[in-house]
């Protein structure tokens, strides 16, 4: 029996009774700071382009735009959703592979659900299975898939959308691995779009693709029942190097789910220790950031690949610049959508300070660490060194900042009341009848937009 | 200035009055061929399920689902329509990269034209660009990326998507930019999916996704300027060796679009020598099909490694197969959709023929060319040398055979009379003021079926 039929066995038989208490509360973390985001990123430019755009193909309105109130058909509310969560680069990641697990998953369940009145626990089971199998299927091929360039989060992230639709829907084994063949068809986004709406495109358009696949393998549409491992399937085409015993190892016994970690800062994850030396020293400045003369950073070799941005002209490349985040943090204190406007990162202070700051990629610092030297005018050095970030699996962000991130992102929009009853209704959800309590929560005080 | 931004500034600056008359009319020969396949796929269980599903996401009713006659979205119809063309595997053939790619880019802008009342001029126009751009850019990635198993059609049939939609939308060049970035980041389709129904959708999805890059553009949806050479792009990603100055090398002055090719039976094209030879034996044998003791074919390596389905179980496994199409070529005479029926692929006569069928690969042999040798029961060896099978560029099919084909594919759902008009209005289109007439006259006699 190959990959993709075990895993779809799994998937079709796992019984909720067998999730075990931290991976349940771990989904719930994990969609409190998905629907964070999704609420708080709704009314990004790239959100009204694509409504805009979307509007002549939506269907029935059945399934919500969360954080703008609108109903669209449940394809368009998953893009929607998905691309939306990812657009302040402010969710959640699985740092083993650097994918960004619930916008894929939970954007296609909350359509679904929303649209067949499930419960809640169903919900937060099929989020579960959706991740780890999205994630299981990324550690197969990381690193060699996203070394060439794949963006990870939409090339694993529709295998996720798949699995988890297709559990929710009910699909038998056959049909979830029908499904999976679909997803694989339609794995696509590459590391090229970082910095432009496409990034987060890749989110909304995996979740999309994935439940297309979960529905049409429903209605009998066939598909490959090998896509992982078949000769020129998913892994083969897609990596030079794979291990797909990743996918199938310990299914049941480890979760993924358990591994993913949520961002305090509104950027690319490989810049948080950076950030958070910067805060720390800014905290030993007494914030008189007008002192420091030089910043240098040594930081794991990723963080100039990825976010190497010297000059970032707009906020979305802001969040792909170290310079401009080191900048941010030594003058505001923090790195939140804030810091991310197109405004601050032209903010003549900043720009003089980033051209301040130097990167070293140093193989031995690990990707959560980093250390920080700031030299003031005056020639003092000052230097922290960050052992394990703050949002690190090692120094993961508690339930209460998980809370306060949430209020941030979503207090402005649907009022303090209701975000903290969206609160209240997450960590409950396994408890939820149906999402309806929790959809209305999170419609904004404004009118829709459509 | 890189191959993407070269490109796209020919796209919007060429003028139809510079394409060759030659390539105009190949254009209308390649769209003949292509309706036909629409129309005669459009009742494929594929297209029924397709359908089934999408109706919950089909927005306002502007564009034809060919061949049926409902209407629906022009992202819907894209799909439905680049599907239903490829059902058959019967559409078209850019030989040197074997792309088939009229469904990808006729798909969305019949349906983008039918929206907006265009011109057939200018459809047949943006058709050459987009097909032009197809082919270069998968010229560009050919051989290695379609060994390692993308499905070509998909992965660059989305680019000829997006380029022709971007024309016939009248984008400027950075927004043609932005819909090839947009084009790149969604390139999918694996060749592990041949013999299932997924194959047709990737055609039908990279039509649908080329379209949505397009429109995305239009609206100031932001994606890479540089998505086709950047050094996580495109050509980077998703092939081990290429050569992008396939993309820009005589833009203007040779159109990919003179070297397509159309097929006469309706299965894998690098089965068509064989399926020549057999007919030919068949004459000599004055059809008595029960003399044959043994069939011993001689072919391309490519034969055996994409056709080399021994037993086949259903119809679209009998198009991969080599051994049931020189049956079915051998019995029945010919390779039409008929010889690819779930039943002609069971039946006794043919079962037993196909077990005969030796094939040998020969890479002396070149693709469109076969040895047939059949040995009867009385041990009389006849042979035939297909030195350029029926359908090559260099025997190609006649306008009229192609009028023939339309024909049979067509007449039945529309009634000859109206096939007869959609033909002469196809030959027209270049004067047609909108595409009306002809959108009418492929509307099929039976009810829609939505």
């Amino acid at each position: 029996m190959g990959p993709t039929q075990t895993l779809a066995e799994f998937v079709v038989n796992h019984r909720y009774e067998d999730l075990p208490g931290p991976v349940i509360h771990e989904g719930k973390r994990s969609l409190l700071n998905w629907l964070g985001v999704a609420v708080g990123g709704a009314h990004h430019p790239s959100i009204d382009i694509a409504m805009q755009v979307s509007r002549q193909f939506a269907g029935g309105p059945v399934a919500t735009v969360l954080g703008r109130g609108d109903r669209t058909d449940v394809l368009n509310a998953s893009f929607l959703n998905g691309t939306s969560s990812h657009v302040f680069d402010f969710d959640d990641t699985h740092l083993d592979t650097i994918i960004h697990p619930s916008g894929p998953v939970a954007a296609p369940l909350f359509a679904l659900a929303e649209r067949d009145g499930t419960s809640g626990q169903a919900l937060v089971h099929a989020f579960a299975l959706g991740v780890d199998a999205a994630c299981r299927i990324g550690l197969a091929v990381y690193p060699s898939h996203y070394d060439v360039g794949w963006h990870i989060t939409g090339t694993a992230g529709v295998f996720g959308a798949a699995i988890a639709a297709a559990r929710l829907l009910g699909l038998d084994v056959p049909r979830t691995q029908q499904a999976i063949g679909l997803a694989a068809a339609q794995a696509s986004g590459l590391r090229e779009m970082f910095g432009t709406m496409t990034k987060p495109f890749h989110v909304g358009h995996a979740g999309r693709n994935g439940l297309f696949a979960a529905l049409l393998a429903e209605a009998g549409f066939t598909s490959s029942l090998q896509a992982l491992e078949a000769k020129r399937g998913f892994a083969n085409v897609l990596a030079t190097e794979h291990d797909l015993s990743e996918v199938t190892e310990g299914l049941g016994e480890r979760f993924e789910l358990s591994r993913n970690t949520y961002k305090p800062f509104a950027c690319g994850i490989v810049i948080h220790p950076s950030i958070d030396g910067c805060i720390q020293v800014r905290q030993q400045l007494g914030g008189a950031v007008e002192r420091v003369a030089a910043v240098e950073l040594e930081v794991h070799p990723l963080v100039l690949e990825l976010t190497g941005k010297t000059e970032p002209r707009t906020g979305l490349e802001g969040k792909f610049s170290v310079y401009h985040s080191a900048a941010a943090a030594l003058v505001d204190g923090e790195a939140g959508e804030q810091q991310y406007s197109d405004e601050r990162v032209s903010a003549p202070l900043l720009v003089d300070l980033r051209r301040k700051v130097k990167a070293t990629a140093n193989p031995a610092v690990r990707e959560d660490e980093a250390h920080v030297r700031v030299t003031t005018t005056d020639g003092e050095v000052l230097h922290v060194h960050v052992e394990h970030a703050i949002g690190s699996l090692a120094r993961p962000m508690t339930d209460g900042d998980l809370e306060a991130k949430f209020l941030s992102l979503t207090s402005a929009s649907l009022g303090e009341p209701a975000a903290r009853q969206a609160i209240d209704l997450l960590w409950t959800l396994d408890r939820q009848r149906d999402l309806g309590a929790l959809v209305q929560s999170v419609t904004p005080l404004a009118q829709p937009s459509i």
